[in-house]
C-alpha cells in the first residue's frame, strides 16, 4: 500500500459506518487539511457505493478536525445506471464535522463528446523545477509541490498581487494519482489569499466541490488555483489540475473565509 | 407580492418541514429549471434558519421534477455565531428529488477586505438590447434575458463555438433582485454546450453550487456563464453576476451531462 493508501484506508464496521483515521502528514498547524478530510470521505464513498469515482463530491466543512479516528456515515441517495448519489457524514469525537454529498461513477466507462476550451497552465518542465523547501509545513512529508507561478511569495516574501498559484504536485513516495487522490490535490496548494495578503495564517474552508473528469496518466500534476472576487472577506478558490499528458483530470471550487490578522 | 415571491413561497406544514408549489413560467419542456428549484429550497431554508442569505448553497439533483406541491425537510446542522449550516432534502409525491446544503449568513453584515481581480463581461447598456423573442420558451414568461454575447445562434442559428454566453437579466415584473432570486438567475441562462452544439435540448445538471457575495443593487443583472472543459459527455458550467453598478453579486459552477441526440 502507498502512503497515501494507509492514511485513506477506512474499514467497514456497520452498515453503511465506515470508521478511519486521520494521520500526521498534511496538518496546516493542528487542523488536518481539509482537502485529506474530502479524500478520507471520499475513501469510504468508495468502499460503500458500486462506483469507484467521484464525479462530484461536495463538503460542508462544520468544524476543524484533528488527529485520530473519525467514523463516516453513508446515506445512499439514489442508485442510477452508472451514476449513483450518496451522502457522507464525517464525525469526531461524536460531533459532526463534515457534512458532503457526491455522484459518483466509473470515469473509464463515460462516453460522450470530449472539447477543451483552456490550455493548461504555462510552467517549465517538471524536471527542471525544484520541490519547495521540507520542514517548513508538515504538509511537504506527504506532497512534492514545485511552485510554478507565485513562488516569490516563499523564495522572497513579495507577494504577487495575482490571486494565483500554479504547481507541479505528486506524492512524495511517487505512488500514481487515482481519482480519490484528486480529492486531496484539489486543496493543497498555498490558499491564493497568500498571493494578496502573504502567508497569514489559516484560511478556513466553508465548502469544497471536485468535479473529477479522468484517472490521471501516470507522473506528477500541474495544478492551477486562482481566487479572483474577495466579498468582505470571503474569497473562492478555482483549481485546474492536469495530468502529465495534458489532459484536465479535474476541477474544484471552495469558498474560504479570509481572516487577516488584526 | 412579486412574481417571484408568489412562486417560492413556502408554508411551515411541520417541524423542520416546509410545503412549496412548483408553478408553471421557468420550465425547459415538462421539467422544472434547476435554477428555481434551488431557489425554492434557498427560501424554505431562508425561512427555517436565523439568517436570510446563501453564502453558499449546493444541490445534487437526483430526479427531474415537475409541476405541483414539494415537500422540504430542512435538517440543521451547526449553528455559528454568523453562519448557520443546513441541509435540505426536496420531496415530490414522495420521492426524494434533490438534497442540498448550505451555509447562510447575512451579507450585509459581513465585515473584512474586498479584492477583484476581474472586470465584469463586456457589454452594451441594458438600454441598447433587446428582450429575446418571447414565447419560445416559456421561461420568457418570466425572466427577461437579454443575450450580448452568443445571441447569434438563437438569431441566425450559427454556432458560436466559444462555450460562453453573456446576458442581461431581470425579472419581467420589475422586481428587485434579492440574495434567494441569484440561485434561480444561477441556472436561467442557455446552458454553454449550446454554443457548441447547437440548442439540442435539455442539459441535466449533476450538482450546482451557488455563492452569494452581496444584495445586488437595483436594476438588471449581467451574467457570464461559461464552459472549458468537456470530457465524455460531463461539462461544467461557471456563472459570474454583477449587479447594475459593477459589483460582483453570485458565482456558481455546476457539473452537466451532454447527451447530444443520436
Amino acid at each position: 500500500m502507498s502512503q497515501f493508501e494507509q492514511d485513506t484506508a477506512v474499514e467497514r464496521i456497520a452498515e453503511n459506518r465506515w470508521r478511519g483515521e486521520f494521520h500526521p502528514g498534511v496538518r496546516i498547524g493542528t487542523a488536518v487539511n481539509g482537502g485529506y478530510v474530502l479524500a478520507v470521505i471520499g475513501r469510504a464513498l468508495q468502499s460503500a457505493l458500486p462506483h469507484r469515482d467521484p464525479l462530484s463530491i461536495n463538503a460542508f466543512y462544520l468544524a476543524p478536525t484533528g488527529l485520530g479516528p473519525v467514523d463516516i456515515v453513508i446515506e445512499p441517495l439514489q442508485a442510477g445506471k452508472g451514476t449513483t448519489f450518496a451522502s457522507a457524514s464525517l464525525y469526531q469525537e461524536g460531533q459532526l464535522k463534515v457534512r458532503a454529498t457526491a455522484a459518483y461513477t466509473d470515469l473509464q466507462l463515460l462516453r460522450g463528446e470530449d472539447w477543451c476550451g483552456a490550455e493548461p497552465p504555462s510552467a517549465p518542465a517538471f524536471a527542471e523545477t525544484r520541490p519547495l523547501e521540507r520542514g517548513f509545513l508538515e504538509i511537504h512529508d506527504r506532497i512534492d509541490i514545485r511552485l510554478t507561478t507565485g513562488q516569490e511569495l516563499f523564495e522572497t516574501g513579495k507577494k504577487p498581487g495575482t490571486g494565483e498559484f500554479v504547481a507541479w504536485l505528486r506524492h512524495q513516495d511517487g505512488a500514481a494519482i487515482d481519482s480519490v487522490d484528486l480529492l486531496m490535490f484539489s486543496d493543497i496548494m498555498p490558499p491564493p489569499p497568500f498571493s494578496l495578503f502573504g502567508a497569514f495564517g489559516w484560511v478556513p474552508t466553508v465548502e469544497l466541490t471536485v468535479q473529477c473528469r479522468r484517472i490521471p496518466a501516470p507522473g506528477p500534476l500541474l495544478g492551477r488555483l486562482v481566487s479572483r472576487h474577495l466579498s468582505s472577506g470571503i474569497i473562492e478558490a478555482d483549481g485546474d489540475f492536469w495530468d502529465s499528458e495534458g489532459q484536465l483530470v479535474a476541477l474544484s471550487r471552495q469558498t474560504m473565509k479570509v481572516r487577516l490578522p488584526a
